[in-house]
């Protein structure tokens, strides 16, 4: 897969830019997508500094970087979603997978990132997939890693859920969840059931407040399988 | 606490009895709780025989459960939880603590347990807590400890996450849930965030069908105090 780059788009955000950092640790070679080209290449630039030797970290303006790469990961506030992605429609290449990680958190309409809003479809994942041209497969994962946590040097200790109905998506996202240092990737069926998913973030935020920490999520009591 | 008798209303299903076990095991004096007394009083019976010496598990129908104890967990299938409230109203102490570890499973309406209903006031819990009789407070956790396990001998592999808006009822809950080997208990904050923990349950389902498991969650990345 390290030949295949992976453009994140909103990619200049907290958790755009840990992911970013990890992957490009991994090898893979990135393409930081945002609304403004200079405003990417200068993210891009900082995440190749941090990531050492070899990174392969490039800046693009959101619709070139979807022309570039057709592995493409969304990381954006859940009130942007939407509009992007139907601005970006005549960009996304067919056959592209896209992984979505948006969260519907309250705060898109100044409410509380311990609640989450509700969204028609079910999910920000579902929204997606509803807004995505025709023949590209969404999956979701990555909600629930902590931004500090993904843009520091240790390993996480996290399990990545990922959610898609489409096997190849699901397996492609599940590669890259595994390429994350302590991460486990693990199968979560359906895309439907990343309504779970995102709640979940909304939860974690609300114990990080609390308890003041970084919270992920670990799944015990499954068989080996079902981390690989 | 352990003079204090722990009533489990709708405890003869698999959530109740294992925590029965479990507390009977730790020293907890316990009234199993059923619509049959006949059956309630097996039940206990059964209990007492598997969790060994000095077990002090009794069985009531579950008014009779309700004046004898005013710690109360509430282990009934979704669709039973409404009425059976509605019907113990008369019989809940003042001042006692009720521990909801309901879910709204689809099953409820011949759906699939990997999905849930929603419920008009946000989650069983506040639905519970709407219905208890004045003075008595509500507090969720225990959704998301697979029967199975608790019904079993090892300690469990998982975290034990308890809302409640009353700082007494969860604090209550917590010391409960730690008292199972291998919990930590963890303070998620209002007796809203129940939702997320029973949307949980249906996503664990979900991955113990898929992955033929015993699916629990860990909470990572908080400070030790978290636990405690």
């Amino acid at each position: 897969m390290s030949s295949r780059p992976i453009a994140i788009l909103g990619g200049t955000g907290p958790a755009g830019t840990g992911l970013a950092l990890r992957w490009a640790r991994a090898g893979e070679s990135i393409i930081i997508g945002s609304r403004d080209t200079q405003r990417a290449q200068e993210g891009a630039q900082k995440i190749n500094e941090k990531a050492g030797n070899h990174a392969r970290v490039s800046g693009m303006e959101n619709s070139a970087a979807c022309a570039a790469a057709d592995l493409l990961v969304l990381t954006v506030p859940f009130e942007g979603q939407a509009a992007l992605l139907k601005q970006l429609k005549p960009a996304i290449q067919p056959g592209s997978i896209l992984i979505d990680a948006t969260v519907a958190l309250a705060t898109g309409v100044g409410g509380r990132a311990s609640r989450t809003l509700g969204v028609w479809q079910g999910s920000a994942a579902q929204q997606a997939a509803e807004l995505v041209p025709k023949g590209v497969s969404v999956a979701a994962a990555f909600h629930n890693l902590s931004a500090d946590l993904l843009n520091g040097d240790p390993a996480l200790d996290c399990d990545v859920i990922v959610c898609g109905d489409d096997a190849d998506a699901n397996q492609v996202a599940r590669a890259l969840a595994a390429k994350i240092p302590g991460v486990r990737a693990i199968d979560g069926g359906k895309l439907e059931n990343a309504r779970i998913l995102e709640q979940i973030t909304a939860l974690l935020i609300g114990l990080n407040i609390r308890h003041k920490g970084h919270g992920g999520i670990r799944i015990t009591g499954l068989p080996p399988e079902a981390y690989k």
